[in-house]
């Protein structure tokens, strides 16, 4: 199996409210979104937005509760940038979990959730390489 | 905010047995992993793998419990080629949660659960546009 992710399915209680969170942060959601399900472009993947009950029926798992153990992360190449998409998150709606802060591992990140809870970090990394385009390399 | 993911982190409960999973489907970690955390390279983002306690606190959040309304996805290009990816995944100890099957919305997809019941969807998708990298674009 490849290592490769093609896309990431957040499951929502409101798929239009949802979209409305990521439309305020500037994203464009693709033709192919309808009222059930919501699919943005990143870079060579993309985010898909479907009811979380939905979702479950899906993969045939539980619905389950609270916190699910993922979390999304987007790299920034400083920590003002951090500062400034983290202000820009809780304009948008976002509820912050975790202001910004210098980490034990020698970066600075904050956490918010979007509508549904899903946790998103916004983090300054000098390990890892983040390229002019987005794309991020490890060592 | 950019449209754009760094990293997707996994909660774990075993760091040293996920990794085997993923090692075993093929995957390289990143020398930059190490007993507390794991990296992979994934084209211009990483997954990461993390104790699911440890993420929980680093969020901000309580820790949950069971499906947490995420799923990752795989594109391939053929119905061959998902049964060949969810052989491997299953051959690798995966549970399958879901056959591969044709579904609703014109494709072909099933779905298993790595070792912390994470669902990853390998999906054929005739409307999405798959690179030779590995790149999905939307309409």
């Amino acid at each position: 199996m490849e290592p490769r992710i093609s896309l990431v399915t957040l499951g929502v209680r409101d798929v239009a409210l949802s979209r409305r969170f990521y439309e305020t942060l500037g994203w464009h959601a693709s033709p192919a979104s309808n009222a059930d399900v919501v699919f943005f472009q990143l870079g060579g993947m993309a985010l898909a937005l479907f009811g979380r009950r939905a979702l479950a029926a899906d993969a045939h798992v539980d619905e389950g509760a609270g916190f699910g153990g993922v979390a999304l992360a987007q790299n920034q190449p400083s920590r003002d940038a951090v500062d400034r998409v983290m202000g820009e998150a809780e304009a948008a709606g976002a509820r912050i979990l975790k202001p910004a802060r210098d980490v034990f591992w020698g970066g600075y990140s904050g956490y918010f959730a979007d509508p549904d809870g899903h946790a998103w970090e916004i983090a300054w990394n000098p390990f890892f390489t983040l390229e002019a385009d987005g794309r991020l390399t490890l060592p």
